[in-house]
């Protein structure tokens, strides 16, 4: 009797106390291990992971954002999957399978709605941050019956959001004050917009073309003054380069006033004036570029690039405007993220299965983990800033 | 027997279990309330305190800084007490005297070293971010026997601090990369420089002027270049205006590539350029300006007011760069806090006894609470700036 009492009390005592150890979530995030369907949940003033999520599906291109508390995790897959993940209990909490066909998503600026952007059907949903309800919907039908895919979606001030429609050739901005009733304002952007970014201060939004050469910017300050087109350069050109990768444009960054761009299809990168966004100078880089990443002080640019050249990563110092730095940290490095002060930079090498860490002052690397094909490093400090 | 039994384990269960809940640290923050030692815990989702925190000593003119994960804050308090306080648990887990007389404090970009700045004896004092345990000093001894008050700490990239010397007249930078060996290298700064700032990109230390008008202007990307003068205008020219109050330069603020900061004595908040610092402009403002804060976003700048204006708020609109809205949110406003995408504003109103908060878009008044003499306001988000 006695002792089958001091089990149960046992089990009362280890089921209560369970938990995980108290901690703060200012220096946790996830990396996306592709192949798997899984994520590392990792600490970064350990420089190591401490759980693994599996379940999440289809995680190619799969991107992440964060609520407001940075406990938990937004995990967008392919497959039009929104799983929320709990950091401090290192497992799934909510999943809905929103899509077909989906590329990723963004949060609001009061952390209260969690959009999906959708290839298929083509729009974007909203979503309660705490039960993953679906709030509203805005169909991408650009003309009676047709629907474009979306793309380039990023948060504004103001619980509105900004994005791009590939087919339809506009951008779009949705305002969810109301989230059950958003309103939408429509703009031109030109031919195949292809990814879109908002500046770090929420500012200006910019779509890259694919079907013609240029950037179209919005002034989201000002949207009533329409779009303008800018560097009417960036593309393909008339040559015709061939293209390995699409630089990915969240990459973009601001540096010391300057936006510091991935030309399309060339070994370079464009640095562009972020007050009149004209292009003020060329950076020849090492392969096409990929992600061009600024360290939070914005010292630095970090450059990686397209297969052949995915093994290199570079650096740029933007007081001199030159790559200062030429690293080979590992086979097929596919995202690089700072941590928020920008002391350090982890990177994914995927065909090394491995995640490394660099000083960003010494370039000595400082750590490594093992991890399963690793593409995306998503850090919660991501929940304070506008654009990610 | 079984009763005691019983009550031995509903101890055991409790003692194991009684720990706070699980959350995320990245919504939390702090309140000084400086009549009672106490500071107040804060929910930025919740819009309201969670907990009381007592026992702090003299909060005047008190500072706080966070651990890189969000989950610590270090309290600075004028009577030289450095307190770190456990915001999940609500309790002080460590206490040191550090100085006879303090003025704030500053935490290394790795988050692992915690200095104080002190007045008397007058130098700077390095910590162990986990223990509070004394790593090194730099006593701020500009001549032999001499020691100055030391004013406007702020960290900069590679565990480095920028420090002004009020009675020595010079700037330092003193480099902890050894923190028990800090090496300091020194620059003139101009008469009694009273406080300091470092721009949100750790690169420009600026230093105001009290014994002469001017700023003292180090680049700390190329401090071999020495100290620049700037705004030979700036402090209280050959009026020698009444200054109530000084103003706070932690306050000065970047928005859209140009400084906003507080004229002395005046009525004013200058404008001045990021890129080559020359004065673009002057808002004429209800009163003597003491913090203006810039919304992270840059669209809005906050401006408070020394005695008697205390009751007033302005805000600044910098697309138009006119004074958008004059809000009275209560009885001696001393400090603003943005949460960290911007959409609310929290302001402590110490003569009404509470804090209000504001929405930002709309200028409604969407909550307040109860504190006791409420001053400084600081969130977690701090953590993963520079500057702060």
């Amino acid at each position: 009797m006695m002792r089958k009492l001091f089990s149960l009390l046992a089990i009362v005592v280890l089921a209560g106390c369970a938990a995980p150890p108290l901690r703060g979530t200012g220096d946790l995030g996830l990396v996306i291990e592709r192949a798997s369907g899984q994520v590392s949940l990792v600490d970064t003033s350990q420089g190591k992971p401490y759980a693994t999520v599996g379940g999440l599906g289809d995680l190619s291109h799969a991107s992440v954002v964060y609520s407001r508390d940075g406990r938990y995790a937004y995990v967008f897959g392919r497959d039009g999957g929104l799983s929320k993940v709990d950091l401090l209990e290192a497992r799934i909490v909510k999943r809905v399978l929103q899509s077909g066909n989906a590329i990723g998503g963004s949060i609001s600026q009061d952390g209260r709605i969690v959009v999906a952007q959708n290839y298929k059907p083509g729009g974007i949903k909203a979503f309660d941050a705490e039960t993953l309800e679906l709030l509203s919907e805005v169909p991408a039908e650009y003309a009676p019956g047709s629907f474009s895919k979306v793309v380039g979606l990023a948060d504004l001030s103001g619980n509105r959001f900004a994005y791009a429609l590939f087919d339809g050739g506009e951008i779009w901005v949705s305002d969810f004050s109301d989230p059950r009733h958003p309103t939408t304002q429509r703009y031109p952007a030109g031919r195949q917009p292809y990814d879109g970014l908002v500046t770090p201060d929420g500012r200006h939004y910019l779509a890259g073309l694919f079907g013609e050469d240029g950037v179209a910017l919005l002034d989201t300050w000002q949207p009533e003054k329409g779009t303008r087109w800018i560097l009417n350069n960036y593309g393909r050109g008339e040559e015709k380069l061939p293209v390995f990768k699409m630089p990915h444009l969240r990459g973009w960054s601001m540096a010391q006033g300057n936006a510091y761009l991935p030309a399309i299809g060339r070994h370079e990168v464009l640095v562009v004036s972020g007050s009149n966004w004209q292009e003020v100078g060329r950076i020849a880089v090492k392969g096409q570029p990929v992600f061009v990443m600024a360290r939070p002080d914005g010292r630095q640019v970090w450059v990686n690039f397209a297969f052949p050249d995915n093994g290199w990563v570079q650096v740029i110092d933007t007081l001199s405007g030159k790559v200062v730095h030429t690293l080979e940290p590992g086979k097929a490095i596919l995202h690089m993220e700072f941590t928020p002060r920008g002391e350090q930079v982890w990177l994914s090498a995927r065909d090394d299965n491995k995640v490394v860490i660099y000083d960003t002052a010494t370039l000595a690397k400082v750590g490594e983990f093992a991890a399963q094909a690793p593409s995306g490093i998503f850090f919660t400090s991501r929940a304070q800033r506008t654009g990610f």
